[in-house]
């Protein structure tokens, strides 16, 4: 029976809200512990290390919070070409000691250590280093394993924002022994407005969201038992023998696809790493155009690509990827595929991309 | 075409990011406007002064952030039975000065003007003013209207926390003049993990969740489209001329049928006001049992209930909403009933909550 549905008030039938006692409520307990554990398969940890969000931007907010709760106003370690959320999180958390790159937007694990023992001579202690798992705008991985190897050896905390990695590469959490690390459902074939920030054995921090113990008093608020479930089965998908690695063998094929196609037009450059990269990843820079123009052109010949310049297009400012990269910000244009993205959508864009840089560039002169 | 779907990387169909400039995100992006609209009728304010979040709780900690980050350690004026996440998140901020409440959970707005007056003669500004529309466990409605007279009066901020209220109880934002109000969507028949944050016409405050500029740059992160959809698709419905009020009546009808049954057994009281409240929560006491083992007997015969307790039933400390009205809190029961409750579910009720009773008491002996 329906009956009185105390806990989700009305209307959220088939599930109940999962921290009460009723039999709706013991269903959605099991159905998000169930995708607790595929989750927490896939990125190789256990399932209490665990906590939902509402995203991989709130995980990166937690993290932050949390690192900064334990050691106040401490400053955050970080290379510029981390996600925006990574970069304004730790700005408003202290000061950030910030980590060069290079042309491929790659950092060096010698360059962590050296701002980390400035940092010890001037006898600051940071609270965090960041280094995302691969780039979101250009793909390029990091070396996170070196990284961690020194954070480890500094004593200093390790996040590690893998929202654009995570469900592309492998992942091995318990092995890569970072402290914090942000997962984003629908960069892995979930729904939006879910994530996961995963915590090391035995670390507790302080919750961002407060007011329920939610998550193991870890975030507080009604579970988004829904958006929990689809990350969950996206997660298990990926989990099956082999399904991860063919995948990525797939979009891997199919964004070289793109990269030929789009290198074939004159000026035209790679950005970011093209061989060590997300394989679902590539970036391109057109000589003469506006990325925003390329879009609209694209858009109209039915192929969705997006500017490598921000986390949303509201944005007009310059991409601070490129910049510490030291390309020209305003014309790159980043291509991605996922599990929907065809051989004959590879196709439709080789066919598309000539003409519109053509046309844009002949309506410059 | 699906195309390269860069926006959401994989999986996301049939919504793109909304943020993007290609055509899936711009129906995401229609979709979305058209959800803030209906949410918007429903609290009787403009679209742009709503602000979607992960759910009512992260629209409370969110109010509270920016009110604290405009007066930065001030304190918080609240009653004790404001909900967990008002409690929690003022108490982080800042200092808490209480204002009573009644033995029905009731606040007396001359009591907040007195905390407010005290507070001006030592010489402290409060940063934020907490109000509840109506309490989540009891359902006493609150003196909201004379409660924002008196904090405009004195030029204090003020948080109405709906969550509880919204969908049920007739609200009109504009009039009502709150500077920020939190609602959630599954307790008006919307999906869980998605709420607003609804401001003030002009108030801007730092975001919680930084990183992006989705949100007029108010919350970052993707939207949860799907769940904002379904927000607005809940709120539409109540929004149909007369569908609240009669929505309300048949609640109100039911929630009554729930007090009859309940109080026709010896030694249960009414906690809150049996009158002015929210018209689908109701709360009784049982003298000599565990509501626990209410609710599990209850369960058994196959309805769902759940205890006025806490946010969430990991918790076993007593009802601060309870302790405060000076009720003993281990022995109350909340009821509500929502849009997929019928009459037979109300007279299920009837039929097993005096058997419950009597076996539980029988064992106590």
């Amino acid at each position: 029976m329906a009956a009185l549905t105390a806990a989700l008030g009305t209307g959220s039938a088939p599930f109940g809200d999962p921290g009460r006692l009723h039999e709706e409520g013991r269903r959605s307990r099991v159905a998000v512990e169930e995708a607790r554990e595929q989750v927490a398969a896939l990125v190789g940890t256990r399932p209490r290390q665990v906590v939902f969000t509402s995203g991989g931007t709130e995980a990166v907010n937690a993290a932050v919070w949390g690192a900064g709760r334990a050691r106040p106003g401490g400053a955050s370690v970080l290379a510029a070409v981390e996600h925006s959320s990574v970069r304004d999180a730790a700005r408003r958390a202290g000061p950030v000691l910030e980590v060069p790159v290079d042309g491929l937007g790659r950092l060096d694990p010698t360059a962590v250590d050296d701002v980390l023992d400035a940092a010890a001579r001037s006898g600051t202690a940071p609270a965090l280093v960041h280094c995302q798992l691969a780039n979101h705008e250009v793909g390029t991985c990091q070396p996170v394993g070196a990284v961690a190897e020194v954070c480890r050896r500094r004593g200093v905390a390790l996040h590690v924002d893998a929202c654009a990695g995570a469900g592309h590469l492998p992942l091995d959490l318990e092995d890569l022994g970072a402290d914090l690390v942000s997962v984003s459902a629908h960069k892995l074939g979930g729904p939006a407005g879910v994530g996961a920030l995963v915590l090391r054995r035995g670390l507790r921090i302080e919750p961002l969201v407060v007011g329920g113990d939610q998550e193991r008093a870890r975030r507080a608020g009604i579970e988004n038992v829904a958006g929990i479930v689809g990350f969950g089965a996206a997660a298990a998908v990926l989990c099956a023998p082999g399904r991860l690695d063919a995948e990525a063998a797939e979009a891997r094929r199919r964004s070289d696809g793109l990269l030929a196609a789009a290198t074939a037009v004159g000026g035209v450059a790679v950005l970011g790493d093209p061989e060590d990269r997300a394989p679902h990843i590539v970036c391109v820079a057109v000589e003469g155009v506006e990325a925003e123009a390329v879009l609209l052109g694209l858009d109209g010949a039915g192929v969705a690509a997006h500017s490598g310049s921000a986390c949303s297009s509201e944005s007009l400012a310059p991409s601070p990827v490129l910049e510490a990269m030291g390309v020209d910000a305003e014309r790159s244009l980043r291509l991605s595929v996922g599990w929907s993205t065809t051989d004959d959508d590879v196709a439709a864009f080789a066919v598309a991309f000539p003409g519109v840089v053509a046309s844009l560039r002949a309506l410059r002169g």
